[in-house]
C-alpha cells in the first residue's frame, strides 16, 4: 500500500499523474441505492478547474468524469464505482528542460531519493492535478452528506496575508515579478450530528488533520480557534453547554465542533494555511540530479496562489472523513446492530 | 475498529480507562532481536508523569510498565507485545460528584451521544491518562529509532501566549484563580533520511498531523513555518537545495524537512498548540444528562496546563509514525526486495 | 502488523505465548451496551480446556479470564476490551531438551528461519496455548450473535476416519504406541440472515476458510458439500429456490448456505479437516540448529488428537467471522444510512 | 469497504461488471523499478479466455489490457498502477429474460437481498469475468515472484471425478445433456523461501486459503495431503527434517510447504475443488422477484466446466498472496531495518 488509498468503509483508491494518460479512482463501499450520473460531477469539477483568470493557470481542461462500474440504470449498486477522467490538455514539453533537476519546494528530490525513478512531467504523481480524482469521489460522498442534510461551506479568506477581497493588488503584484503567495482557506461543515468520531486514534478531528494535511502545500491547520487557544485560559476557551429548543448545544464553538474527538452537533470549522505556489519564474538556486548547483527559473502554466483551486479539495477531504467517520458510527451501540436485523 | 489502534506495520491497540484496572496496549509487528526490558520504559514513562510541582497534577502514580508478551530472555521475539501498566492511585469519589453532568469542553456529551453509556470517572477512556500507553509504545518504537541515529528534541515553548522560561507569573496567576491555561510544544527530529513518506493521501507529514491531532487538547499544528506561510512569496518560502560535503540538502527549513509528503534529509519541525485544561474550579454554566441547565466548578487533580506533561505524547506519536513510514518504505524499490531474497 | 490481528469492525488482537506470563486478546470494536461479566467466559473457555481424559493432554489450567477494561457497571462502553488469561501451569523444563531441535510438523523451523530467535516453551507464541485468546474474544462475539437468534452446532464427527462414536479403539491403540491421530470437525451455524457477505474479496465463505486455515493443523476445509461437488453435475449441485411460509429458501443446501460469497439464510455447513497431533512419543528423524541431523521422541503432556478441543476454536473463528461481516453489511444501502441518521 | 480490495502492502482494488463498460485494477503498492508494458499483460490473460472448445464457452473477447498509469518510459514508478480491461463483446439481451428470476446456485438471491438493487446482465459484479481484473493484477506480482527464481504449475487434475485426460467423454455427455461438471485444479507453487507467513490469523495457507475460497465456485481446499490427512496417524504424516546440500529440508512433503503457518522452502501444494456450472440449460426450479415459484432453463454461453478457466485464477490468487506475504515479511527483523538504513 503506497498511500493512495483513503477511508475505511467509504474506501477510495486513486490514481493518475499529470501528463499520463489520466487519473481516476475507484471507490469501494459506496452504499447502493443513490442515483448517480456524469452530470453529478459537473459543478464539483468546475470547482478545481483554472478559470483562466488572475488567479489560476492558463491550463483547460474539461476534467469529464467518466464512469466506468458500479451503477446501473442510474442508481449505485454497491459495487465499486470506477471513474475515469482524461488527460487532454498537457505541455509535456513545458518540463523536459527541467527533468534533471530538483526544484525546490517541489517532491522531485524525496521522490527520485525514494523510487530511483519518477515521471518528471508536470510533477507526476506529485501534481496538484491530482487532487481532480479526490474531487471526483468527494462529488459522490457529499451527494450522500447533502441527502442528510450536511452542508458544506468553504471560501478563500485571505492571500499574502491579506484579506481576499482586498487582495487583487498584492496578487498582480507577485505575478507581475513571476512570484507567488501564501493563501488561507475556510471550510465550515454544517449538520453533521453529535456523536461522530472515536475517542483515541481516529478522533474526528485527527482524522480531518490527517486528511487537510495530505493536500500539498498545506503546512498549518488550526480547528475551531486553533492555534490562537494556546494563549487563552479555560474559563475564555470552554464552551458552556446550553439547552436550545430542548437539543443541548455548546454556547459558543471555540472548539470548532468537536470535543475529546467527538462532534458536539455545532458547526465544524476548519482553517487551513496553504504555501505559495513553488513554482515561480524568477530565478532560484537548486541541484541537479548530478549533485551540481544549477539556477533555474520555472515558465509553463502555474497558479500565482493555490487558495482558490484548493479550496474545492479541502472541502473534498472533509467530506470523504465526515461520511466515513458517520458509516463507521453506526456500529457503536449494541441496539443499532439489533434493530437493524430486527427487520 | 472503535479507534484504539494506530500504525500499518508497527501496529499499536491500546486500551484501558482513567479508573480502571489500569491501561495497555498491544504492539503487533514489532521486529524481532530488539533488547528489550521493562527498566527501558522508565524514562520515557517518567516524562508523563505529573511531577508534583507548579504545572502539573498532584496525582502520582509510578506507571510502572510489565512486559506481559513478546520478548524472551530479554529479546523481541517478532511476536506481540503485550505492556500493562496497573492503575494505583485513584480517587474515584472525586467523580460521582459530576457523573450526570457534562463538563465543558470534555468529551462527555458527545461520547454519551454515541455510546449511550460511560464510564465518568476521571473520564474514563477520553481521560489523558490513556495517553500513558502511547507513551510505552514509542519507548519501544524510539529505542528502534534511536539504533537508526534518529533522535527527538521536544520542549514546551509558551504556556499562555508567554515564552515557557518566563511564565511562572501568568500560571500562578492563573492557577491561583483556578483557572488554566494553553502551551505550545515544539518536537524537532533528526536524522529521518530523505526518502520516507508517500506521495498522496500517506505524506509524512498527513501521517504526523494525524497522529498529532489524535492528542486531547491539541487545536492546531505548524509543520516548518507553518501557518506563516500563508503571508509569504513563493521566493521567501522555497528552501533551495545545495550541495554540502557531497550530500543534497535544502539550504534552509522553511518546510520542515518535508516536501511533497516526502522527507528531504532536514530536521523534521512539528509545532503544537494545546487549549487550556478543561478542568477548572471556576464555576461554569453546563446541562446535565436530564436536560436542565446547572453551575459545576470541577474540583480534583488538574494540570493547570497541557502542555508540560504531553510533550513527551507530541514525541511518541511522531515517533510511532516515524518507525511505521520508515517500515512501509522498505518495498518501495524492486531491487530492494529483490537483494532482500537474494541473501 | 506481524499477523495477530483479526476483523474489520469487530477487530481483535491477540497476544501470548504457552509458557510466557499469559495470553490475552484487546477486542476494539465491540459495541456499547452488552452486558459482559466475566462469568460470561467460563463455559467457552471450558471447552477448549484438557478435560484430563482419553483425548487430551494432562494439563490442567482453569483458564479465567480477567476483564481489564470496555465494560462499566457490567455493560460494554464501546471502548477497548481487554481479556488476560494468565498462565499458570507449566512445566518448562519439558522443553529445555529440544530447545535447539527442529521438531518435524512443528512451526520451529519457519519460525527460527524468519525471526532468528523463538521461545521454544511448548511451542511459544506457535502453540495451540494461543488460541485461548481467540476463544476468548468469541465469547463476546457469540453473546452478541445469540441476542439476534443465531446459534452454533460444532462437533468431532470423525477421528482417525473413524465416526467419532466408535473412535475409542483407534485412540486407544494410538495412543498407547505413543503416536497420535487426525479428525474432522463440523460446524453448523443457524440463523444467520440472507445477504451477509460481500460479492468479490470479502465473499462469507472467503473470510470463513481464511479463518478456519488460520487455526494451526488445519488441512482442508468443505463448505456444504464442499470437494464431493467436483465430481458432480450442476443438475445434482444446483439448490432450486423455494417458498415456504412466504419466505425464499433453497430447497436442499449442497451449497452449504453460501451463494456467490452471500449468505442464502440457510444454514452454513463447515467441515474441517486436522491433522494428527504433530508431538509424538515415537521417535523421529530431524535436524537441529547446528544443522545435524538427530532423532527425538517427544514427551511432556499432549493431546493424542487435536479435533476434541479445537472444536470450539472451529466455532470461535466462524463466530467473529459473521458478526464481524455483519457489521460491515449495515453500510450497504443508503436508506439504512438516511435510515439510521433520520433519528 | 464493500471487499473488492485485496493484499497489505502489494493492495489491489478491482471493479467492473460482466456487461459494463469494462473493469480493471488498481494496484498501489507495486515497487518502483519493474519493466512493465502491455505486452507482458498477454499470455497470463490468455489462459483464462474462452478458448472456444469443448471446455469453455463461446464467448470471445480479446481482453486487452491497458496501461493507465504508473509507468514511465516502460518501467514501474512506485505509484498506483491502474489497468483497464474493455467490455467488447456483450450479449445483455441474453439476459433480459432472467432480470426478475433468482438463478439456482448463483448469487443472485443474496446480491439482491443485500443490496436492494443489481445489474442482472450476465451475474454483474459476481460473474466470472471479474476474475480478468484479478489475473492482469497477478500478471504483475508473478513477474516480480519469477525475478526472484517462484515459479508456478498449475493445471486442471479431473473432471467430473475423471482424471483430466480421459475426461473428453464425461464432458460431451454432460453438455450433450445440456448439464455442467465440477472439476479439480492443482497449483503447485516453487522457490518460495523458508520463513514466509505470519504465525497466527496470517498464516500463509490461511492468507491462501481465504484468496482461493474468494474465487466463485470453489468449495474445498487441501493445502498439501488436505482432508486426507485427517484419517492418518502423526507417525504417516510428520515430515522429517534432513540436511541435503547443507540445506535444511523436509523429506517428505506431507505438509504442502507450510507448518505452523509459516513456509518451509518445500513446493507450496494446492488442491483446488470446484462445483459445477451453475448455468445449465435443463429445467430448473426457482422463484422471481415477486416471490412466485418458476421453471427456467438457462441458456446462453456458459462453460461445461469452470477448472479449464479457473485454473490461471487460483494460480493469481496464489501470487498476489505470496508477494504481499514476501514483502511484509522483510521487516520481520530489526536486523533487516538496520541494515537497510545503513545504506
Amino acid at each position: 500500500m503506497a498511500g493512495s488509498e483513503f477511508g475505511t468503509i467509504f474506501h477510495i483508491s486513486t490514481w493518475g499523474e499529470s501528463h499520463g494518460k489520466g487519473l481516476g479512482v475507484v471507490i469501494d463501499g459506496c452504499p447502493a441505492g443513490l442515483p448517480l450520473v456524469e452530470e453529478d460531477f459537473t459543478s464539483y469539477m468546475e470547482r478545481r478547474r483554472p478559470n483562466g483568470g488572475k488567479l489560476s493557470t492558463k491550463r483547460k481542461e474539461p476534467d469529464a468524469v467518466e464512469i466506468l462500474s458500479g451503477t446501473f440504470e442510474g442508481v449505485t449498486t454497491g459495487t465499486p464505482i470506477s471513474l475515469l477522467i482524461r488527460n487532454t490538455d498537457q505541455h509535456s514539453q513545458d518540463y523536459t528542460a527541467i527533468a534533471d533537476i530538483f526544484r525546490p519546494a517541489h517532491a522531485d528530490f524525496g521522490f527520485q531519493t525514494k523510487y530511483g525513478v519518477r515521471d518528471y512531467r508536470g510533477g507526476g504523481r506529485s501534481s496538484a492535478r491530482e487532487t481532480a480524482a479526490r474531487v471526483a469521489a468527494a462529488a459522490v460522498s457529499t451527494k450522500i452528506l447533502h441527502s442528510m442534510g450536511i452542508t458544506f461551506e468553504t471560501r478563500v479568506t485571505a492571500i499574502g496575508g491579506v484579506p481576499f477581497e482586498d487582495s487583487e493588488a498584492v496578487v498582480d503584484e507577485s505575478r507581475s515579478r513571476g512570484d507567488s503567495l501564501g493563501s488561507e482557506v475556510h471550510c465550515t461543515v454544517r449538520g453533521v450530528p453529535a456523536g461522530i468520531g472515536d475517542p483515541v486514534f481516529d478522533k474526528l478531528d485527527a482524522a480531518l488533520a490527517g486528511a487537510i494535511f495530505s493536500i500539498g502545500a498545506v503546512r498549518s491547520l488550526d480547528i475551531g480557534d486553533g492555534h490562537k487557544v494556546s494563549s487563552m485560559h479555560g474559563s475564555e476557551n470552554n464552551d458552556s453547554f446550553v439547552v436550545r429548543g430542548g437539543k443541548v448545544i455548546p454556547e459558543t464553538n471555540h472548539a470548532g465542533g468537536i470535543l475529546g474527538g467527538i462532534s458536539t452537533g455545532a458547526p465544524i470549522e476548519l482553517h487551513v494555511y496553504f504555501k505559495p505556489t513553488p513554482s515561480i519564474s524568477l530565478p532560484q538556486k537548486t541541484v541537479n540530479r548530478a549533485g551540481e548547483e544549477v539556477e533555474i527559473s520555472i515558465h509553463g502554466r502555474h497558479d500565482p496562489v493555490i487558495g482558490p483551486r484548493a479550496a474545492v479539495v479541502v472541502e473534498s477531504m472533509a467530506s470523504l472523513v465526515i461520511l466515513d467517520q458517520m458509516m463507521k458510527n453506526m456500529t457503536a451501540r449494541l441496539s443499532s446492530l439489533q434493530e437493524f436485523y430486527r427487520k
